[in-house]
C-alpha cells in the first residue's frame, strides 16, 4: 500500500470539483504538499498507509476559502474611522495615517494579525494590495498562507515610494525575489484609474507581460470614478484599460460595481478575474455590483473582504452570505446565487479569479493540500436535513460562522488544529497592535485640535503668511465708477468677470480662524462660463484695521480645493457655515508701480447691495502701511472719498446684519 | 452601605440611556430582578456591599439585545428548503411540514433551541409569533428569557386551530394565563392582511383593546401583498388596518418594506413599533425597507431575525450589521444608520417597539436587570481606538460577532456565564431535533416521490376519478360545421367563447402523468375579456382508445390553480413544459338525454390548424362505452364521419409532430 503523511477521514467531504462530488463519510489523503486521493472513507483507508490519521468526527472537510481582494496590513486601522464617505474616510483618515505610520514593521504586524483572523475563519489564500509588499510576502510565507502579494503603484507619493517609478522598481524587485515561490505570487497592483495616469498603467501592463506576473487593480468601484473617466476619455473603465494593454495580462479586477453588459463580456473574453466585495460596497454605499449577470455569463467571480478598515473584518463566511443575500435582493430573485454556487465563488471560482485554479480551490488528487474542517452541528446550525443534497451547502452559506472552522491546512502544513494557531503568536501581535493604536490615536487627537493641522493632514495646503489691505464702500451705480478707472495714472493690466460662491466655515473656537471654500465661475464677454476654479483659504482670526479706510486681514493657508464642499463640510465639521454668492468684475490695475485689485461687486445672496473694493496683497507690515495709503488715494480718484467706508469683510458684514 | 446581590465591575459600561453615557471602567449593581445603580466603577464599589463581585475584565457590559420579530420554533426547520421564492417556500414546504409536524412538543423543543442560540448571541428579549404559543410561553419562562408570546390567528386551518374563532379562543386563554407575568407578555398575532379578512383583524383589535395586550402583525412585507390589497380595498396596508382599529392598540408591525411617507407618519403618530428584518427581506428578495426615513422621522424601529427557516439563524449581531449596511447602500449615503444608532435599534429602540422600554432596553437604575457582556479584544476585533467615543459602538456593530458574547443575565438571573448555558440542556435538545429532522426528511422524500403527493401537500387538490370520452377531427372551416349543430335532435344548452392557455408539465417518470395548468380568458359577444380562470389538472398517464374514433383519458386530480404558473413550475420541477394556446368556441349540447361538449378549436400556438372535438365526462367504464357510441353518432350528424379521426389529445398530437 502506498504511504502518505496524513489521512483525514470520517468527514463530509465537499470536493467542489466539476461534478460537485460529495463523499459522506469521505476521506482525503495528503503526502508532502499535495492531495494524493479524495474519495469514500473506506476506499481511502483501505488504499493508503498513513503516518497520521485524523478523525474529522463528521465535520465538513472542504477546500480552503479564498479571499480575492484585501489590504491585509489595514487590520491595524480597523475601526479607526467609520460611517464616513469614501473620500473623507480615505483622504481624511486612511491616507494621512498611512503616510505617518506605514513602515515595513507596520505591514509585518498587520499581516500577522490579518493572517491569524483569516486562518481562524478558514481562509487559505488571499489576494493583497498594499505598500512594502515584500515585507507582507515575507510574513505571509512565514505564517504559511498562500497569497498574491500586490505592490501598489500610483501617481501620488506613497509610504514606500516617492514616485510611481520608485513603485515600479519595488515591483520589479518583488517579482525577481518571489517568482516561483510555492506560496507567494508576486503581483503588480496599480491602484485605480483615478490614481494612475495612462502611462503608469501602460508601464504596469508592460512589466506584467515581461515577467508573466498578474495585475491586481481596483475597477469601477464608484459611479464617480466611471463618470470622471467618461468625461476625460469618452469611455468607461474596461475599454479604457483594455486600450492600455491591461487585459492582455492575468488581471484581477476588484469591485466592478459600475460595469455594463459590454464590459462584463469583454472581461469574460479576456478571462479577467473579478473580486466582488459586498460588505465594502454596502458600507461605503458604493453600490450593487451586477454579480448575477456576471455569473450567468460565466465570469470567474471570487469574493473579497476588502481591507478591515472598510468592512470591518476579514470574515469570508459573512462575506459570502452577504454576496448571496445581495444578489437575491438586488435582482429581485430569491433563487439567485444559491448556496452551492456561493460556496463555489469562495473556493474554485476564487482560485480561477486569481489564476491559480490549477493548484488550489478544490479537493482533487494532484492539487496542493489547502483544506479546512468546519463544524456543522452547533446550535446555530442545527438540525441537518439530508433530503436535498444541496442542504449542506445551504448550511455552510446561510448558517455557519467563521468561528465554526476548526482546522486549516495549507500546502500540506497545519496552520490551525482544533482552533489553535500553529504558526502565529497571536497574543504578542495583539499587544503590539494595541501599543500602535494608542500612538495613532494620539496623532489624530493632536491633528484634530486645530483646523490648520487637519488642513495640512489632508495634504496640498501651502502655509503662507499673507497680509492683505482692503477698503470697501457701498455704492448705487457700479458702471459710473467703473468709467472713472480709465484715467492716465491708472494702467489696466487685465479685467476678469467672475461668479463667486463662497462658503465660510466657522468653528466653536474662534481662534481657529475661518475656512473659506470658494468656487469661481469665469464668465467671458458673451456671458458664458468658460472655467470653474475651487480654492480653500484658512483666514486667521485677527483682523487689524490701520485707519478708517483700511482693513488688514491675515491669510495663513492657501490651497487648491481638490475635494468637494461636501467633503470639507464632513471633514472639518464646522459649527456653522455661511454662504455668499456674488458677481464680481475684477480689475487688476497698476498705480504708481504697485498692483491693486479693484472689485466691482454685486452681492446676490444675501442681497445686500453693490460695493467697490480695493485690495492689495502684501508681505510685510511696512509694505501694508504704504499700500493702505495708496488705497486711500485711489478711492479719492474714484470719487469715493466721502462715502462711508466699511471696515469689515463681507462675511463679518453679513454676520453682523444677521445678528 | 446598602446590600446588593451582584456588582459587575471593570467593564466598559454602555448604558444606552438618553445621554448615551459610557462608564469606563464602569460597574452595575443588581439586587433581585432589578438594576440598582449604574456608574463609574469606584462609585459603585464604594457605594454598595455586594454578595457577588463579577470582574468583567474590560469586556463591554451593555443592555441585552432585543429581537423584535421571530418565529422561534422554526429553528427545527432551519435549512429545510432554501433559495426558493416566498410562495414556493411557504406554501410548498413550510406550511405542509407545519401541518404535519407542529404540536406542543414540537414548539417546546424548537423554542428551547432558539433560546439557546439567542442567549449565546446576547439576546435577552424577543417578540414571537407562532402556533401553540402557550407552550412557547411556558418554555421561554422556564428558560428565563423575556418575550412577547404572539398566538397566530388566520383564516386558514392552522396546526393548532381549525378556524380563526378557535385561534381567538387560544388567544384569550393565553392572555388570561400570562397577563402580568414578569417575563411573558401575551400577544395576539394575526398573520397578515392576505391571510386575515377584515372581520378577523377587527376581532383581534377588539380583543387586544379589551385585555390591553399588544398585537404582533406582518405589515407590507412584499409588493404583491400591497398591490393585492390596493386592488381589493383601494388603499395600502397602513390606512386599511387603521380603519379596522389595529392602530388603536400597542402594535408591533414586522417588515414594513412597502410603506410610503404617509404610512410611516401614520405609524409614528400611533406609536406603532416597527420590526426591521434585513436578512429575511434580502434572502427572500422582498425588498429594501425605508429604514433611514423611518429613523429620520423618529419611528421606533427595532430589528428582528425573522424565523430561522428564512434567515437562517437568530444572530442579531449579523442582523444589525446588515441593517446598517443596507441602510447605507440603499440610501446611497455611507453616513446613514451609524454604529451608535444601530446599537440603539437593537436595545432601547427595540424595547420601545415592543412597548416595554419602561422595564428594559437600557442600563438604568430601576429597570430590570437584562444585561450582557461582550469581548472586544479578540483578533477579529482589534485594535481598539479610543479617540472617537463612538469607536466602541463601531466595534460592536461592524466587527463583533455573536460568539463574542460571554455572559447573559435576564430579570437578575444568569442565563449564561462564561459561555456556559445555565438553564438549557443544549445537547439533549440538539439530539431530539436531529431525530425529528430525519422524520421530516422522510415525510418530504415520500411526498416528492410522486407528483400527486406534492399536489396534495400544497392543499386544494380534490382527488376524483374522471373518465373522459373524446373524439377529434381536423377540419378546414369551423363555421360551416357550426351551422350543422342547429338541428332538432340537438338542444343547445349554452355556448361559451374562450381563449385558452395551457401549460403541460411532463416528468422524467411518465407514470407520474401530466400536469396541466390552464388559464381561460372568457370572451363576450363584443370580443372583450370578461373573466380569467386558472385550473390545475393532473391527468393520469394511461390512455386507452376504445375504438377508432374514441379516446378515453383518465383525469384524476382537479384543483383551482390558486398559485401562479411560475410557482408550479418551481414547485413541481417538470422535466419539460409544453405550451398550447387556442381559441375555443364551446357548445354544451344535450343529445338523447346526455350532455356533450362540442369544441370548435383554432390552435394558435403551435399553429396546427382547426379541429372539432366532441367530449363527455363519464364516471364508469360502462357509461364511457355508451357515450363513445353516441359521440360517433354526433360526428356523423355533423358530416364528419368520413374524416380522419385523431386519437390523441392535443398535447400528444403536438409532441408527436415535434419529434
Amino acid at each position: 500500500m502506498p504511504n502518505v503523511d496524513t489521512i483525514l477521514h470520517n468527514a463530509v467531504v465537499l470536493t467542489m470539483d466539476k461534478e460537485f462530488r460529495i463523499f459522506e463519510p469521505g476521506a482525503v489523503a495528503v503526502k508532502d504538499n499535495l492531495i494524493v486521493a479524495v474519495g469514500p472513507e473506506t476506499e481511502i483507508l483501505n488504499g493508503f498507509e498513513a503516518a497520521h490519521l485524523v478523525d474529522c468526527q463528521g465535520k465538513v472537510l472542504m477546500p480552503g476559502i479564498i479571499n480575492t481582494h484585501t489590504h491585509v496590513p489595514m487590520t491595524l486601522l480597523r475601526g479607526l474611522a467609520d460611517d464616513l464617505r469614501l473620500d473623507v474616510w480615505l483622504m481624511g483618515y486612511m491616507m494621512p495615517v498611512e503616510r505617518e505610520f506605514v513602515t515595513p514593521e507596520f505591514v509585518r504586524l498587520g499581516t500577522k494579525l490579518a493572517c491569524a483572523e483569516m486562518i481562524r475563519s478558514g481562509v487559505t489564500a488571499f489576494a493583497d494590495m498594499y505598500y512594502f509588499e515584500d515585507a507582507i510576502a515575507e510574513t505571509t510565507a512565514e505564517v504559511g498562507m498562500r497569497a498574491w502579494a500586490g505592490q501598489t503603484v500610483m501617481k501620488f507619493p506613497a509610504p514606500d515610494a516617492k514616485s510611481y517609478e520608485d513603485s515600479l522598481a519595488l515591483c520589479e524587485a518583488l517579482i525577481k525575489k518571489w517568482k516561483g515561490h510555492p506560496l507567494i505570487v508576486p503581483a503588480i497592483a496599480p491602484h485605480a484609474v483615478y490614481t494612475c495616469p495612462a502611462e503608469v498603467l501602460m508601464a504596469c501592463a508592460k512589466m506584467a507581460k515581461q515577467y508573466d506576473v498578474p495585475i491586481h487593480f481596483h475597477v469601477a468601484e464608484t459611479s464617480s470614478e466611471v463618470e470622471t473617466l467618461r468625461n476625460a476619455e469618452g469611455m468607461p473603465v474596461v475599454p479604457y484599460i483594455k486600450k492600455l494593454g491591461m487585459l492582455d495580462v492575468k488581471l484581477l479586477a476588484a469591485h466592478c460595481v459600475y460595469v455594463d453588459e459590454g464590459e462584463i463580456r469583454t472581461m469574460l473574453h479576456y478571462n479577467v478575474g473579478i473580486a466582488h466585495n459586498p460588505s465594502s460596497n454596502l458600507k461605503l454605499a458604493s453600490g450593487f455590483a451586477p454579480i448575477k449577470r456576471m455569473l450567468e455569463l460565466g465570469c470567474n467571480v471570487g469574493v473579497g473582504t476588502d481591507g478591515t478598515a472598510s468592512n470591518n473584518d476579514l470574515d469570508m463566511f459573512e462575506e459570502i452570505r452577504l454576496a448571496s443575500f445581495v444578489a437575491k435582493a438586488h435582482s429581485g430573485d430569491p433563487t439567485a446565487l444559491p448556496a452551492r454556487q456561493a460556496l463555489e465563488m469562495v473556493t474554485i471560482q476564487g482560485a480561477r479569479a486569481m489564476h491559480i485554479a490549477d493548484i488550489t480551490g478544490s479537493l482533487e488528487a494532484g492539487k496542493r493540500a489547502d483544506l479546512i474542517t468546519v463544524e456543522v452541528d452547533l446550535v446555530h446550525n442545527s438540525p441537518r436535513f439530508r433530503r436535498d443534497p444541496n442542504g449542506i451547502y445551504a448550511q455552510l452559506i446561510y448558517a455557519a460562522k467563521a468561528a465554526d472552522v476548526r482546522d486549516v491546512m495549507v500546502e500540506g502544513k497545519w496552520l490551525m488544529q482544533d482552533k489553535q494557531l500553529m504558526t502565529i503568536d497571536e497574543k504578542a501581535a495583539l499587544q503590539e497592535a494595541q501599543v500602535l493604536a494608542v500612538k495613532i490615536d494620539n496623532f489624530l487627537k493632536g491633528r484634530e485640535e486645530s483646523v490648520i493641522s487637519k488642513l495640512i493632514a489632508i495634504g496640498g495646503a501651502a502655509e503662507m503668511e499673507s497680509f492683505e489691505v482692503q477698503s470697501k464702500v457701498r455704492v448705487d451705480d457700479l458702471d459710473e465708477i467703473e468709467k472713472a478707472l480709465f484715467i492716465p495714472e491708472i494702467e489696466i493690466v487685465r479685467v476678469r468677470h467672475y461668479h463667486e460662491f463662497d462658503s465660510y466655515f466657522s468653528f466653536e473656537d474662534p481662534s481657529q480662524g475661518r475656512l473659506r471654500y470658494r468656487e469661481d465661475e469665469f464668465i467671458d464677454e458673451n456671458g458664458k462660463i468658460t472655467n470653474v476654479r475651487s480654492r480653500l483659504t484658512l483666514i486667521g482670526s485677527e483682523n487689524e484695521s490701520f485707519d478708517e479706510e483700511i482693513l488688514l486681514s491675515r491669510s495663513r493657508y492657501l490651497a487648491p480645493a481638490s475635494h468637494s464642499l461636501r467633503f470639507y463640510n464632513e471633514y472639518f465639521k464646522p459649527s456653522s457655515v455661511l454662504e455668499i454668492e456674488k458677481n464680481r468684475l475684477r480689475y487688476l490695475i497698476r498705480y504708481k508701480e504697485e498692483e491693486f485689485f479693484v472689485n466691482f461687486d454685486k452681492l446676490i445672496r444675501p442681497d445686500i447691495g453693490h460695493f467697490i473694493e480695493i485690495k492689495s496683497r502684501t508681505w510685510s507690515k511696512q509694505d501694508a502701511d504704504k499700500k493702505a495709503a495708496m488705497v486711500a488715494e485711489l478711492l479719492d480718484k474714484l470719487g469715493l472719498a466721502n462715502k462711508v467706508h466699511i471696515h469689515e469683510d463681507y462675511v463679518s458684514l453679513i454676520e453682523k446684519a444677521q445678528r
